[in-house]
């Protein structure tokens, strides 16, 4: 895609620019400068060109929600959280520089993204919604992990709705934000916000439910990273309460959904409708 | 302190407030509203009453460096960093809840902290100018622990230097930040915030130099957490480097030049003042 064109070199930049340690710049270059599918500040580009001409203006919302997501994964892998060893098809960061390093990278990572944002430079309207919206989505991914690997989601709800509100949590809140950040760099109007907002509700929970095939049907090989690991661990997912093909359906409904959503919004919103069917097909 | 009664009922509402999971919130609870001396948001309220008649404005920084503070604490005491069981007197948060949910609970206080402090009711150049100034902070504290814990401080310094620059990011960048962020909610005039900075600055330093003093002459049931643990893992401080008794002269030192920097605010600023004598002859 062009706009990773700009993304990667915006994301070195950030890292090469970096006033810290030695040692920290390097675990936290480990962890965003890998082979990520940056899909998050590919989202944010497209989300800003389907309301602006100039989709560059989302760079610094790309940035920022990347460094999120970097964080995350660096901290969900960690032995007392997930334990893998393998991201990407690497070796995960606290076996590449050991665990306390990997606790520090994703709490500066973490910090580092609102930093970015904050950043003198940027008009500060515009400054304050992104940290705020970027901060709402962080707590919303927590909070998704919580439910995940601690449990304690609330009581009475269906098996659908409980896995749900884990995905919608857990991946579906930092997609949005990611979105809803692009249409803000982008100066949307309330209504193409709106719009957007409804995209990226739709194909945060789609991403998740493809994740949860992959996890069914892929290898170590396709993916990266270590798979089947869901079912044994008793973790709900789209196909374990739907079925396979119940899960593929939902997939279907929720790429249909998400491309209505763009409908107002003509054909400067084609790119995220191409990504949206992208993702909806993805293999790894 | 009178600011405490404005302060306590500021970081319960806070906590109160949280839409999360209820686990979560449970932990962030056990970690934020402890027995802290609420040195921080302290310093912010006296900062912003040394420049402004309102005081009760620098609440929102005071509670988001408070949040920053706890997420640090949470976060060093896991058993990949210090590996420390008590805090404050208690069992710390990974005791008390599991590893997993202290990474997590400490992962969303740290962005609870940006997202407060990015509150849609907050003035937007103020709220950016926050967010900017506690993640260049955050990102300095955490510098400090990577140099502490894991070494690679640069070549070619002193012993001194080498602990004045751990000290300085370690403990000192959070104490300048919320020095300088109440004196931002009080709308300081640019030489104010030098002023304060350089309170921030000295009154920072002297905070750790107190700690490290403390670690060698306290005990445990003194300081409420383990105590000696500096010398055994061979850590810089400051009685290593100069002796109990220049340690001691170090304190007085910094003391004079925190008082010294005060001195163009005038009246408005004896609340600091009173602090940095208290902070120089604490027991605990």
């Amino acid at each position: 895609m062009a706009c990773l064109e700009q993304i990667e070199p915006a994301l070195e930049r950030f890292v090469n620019g970096l006033a810290l340690p030695i040692a920290l710049v390097d675990a936290i270059r480990y962890a965003v400068l890998g082979r990520g599918k940056r899909l998050r500040p590919v989202l944010a580009w497209h989300a800003c060109a389907a309301v602006h001409p100039e989709p560059a203006r989302s760079l610094r919302a790309g940035v920022a929600v990347e460094l999120v997501h970097a964080f995350s994964l660096v901290h969900d892998d960690l032995p007392a959280m997930d334990d893998d060893d393998l991201r990407r098809g690497m070796p995960t960061l606290h076996v590449h520089a050991g665990e306390a390093m990997a606790i520090l990278a994703g709490d500066a990572m973490l910090a580092l993204a609102f930093q970015h944002l904050a950043d003198p430079t940027e008009e500060p309207r515009l400054a304050a919604a992104l940290v705020g919206e970027l901060a709402h989505a962080t707590g919303g991914m927590i909070a998704g992990q919580v439910y995940d690997t601690l449990g304690g989601l609330p009581e009475g709800l269906s098996d659908l709705d409980r896995v749900r509100l884990v995905h919608r949590n857990k991946t579906g809140a930092l997609i949005r934000a990611a979105v809803r950040m692009g249409a803000m760099a982008g100066d949307a109007s309330a209504g193409d916000l709106a719009a957007l907002t409804r995209f990226g509700d739709a194909a945060g929970l789609m991403f998740q439910v493809v994740d949860d095939l992959l996890d069914v049907e892929s290898t170590v090989e396709q993916t990266g990273k270590r798979t089947r690991k869901d079912a044994p661990l008793g973790k709900l997912t789209y196909p374990g309460v739907l079925g396979i093909d119940g899960a593929r359906r939902e997939v279907e409904d929720l790429e249909r959904l998400a491309l209505q959503a763009l409908r107002p919004l003509g054909p400067a919103s084609h790119g995220l409708a191409a990504l949206v069917a992208i993702l909806a097909r993805r293999r790894s």
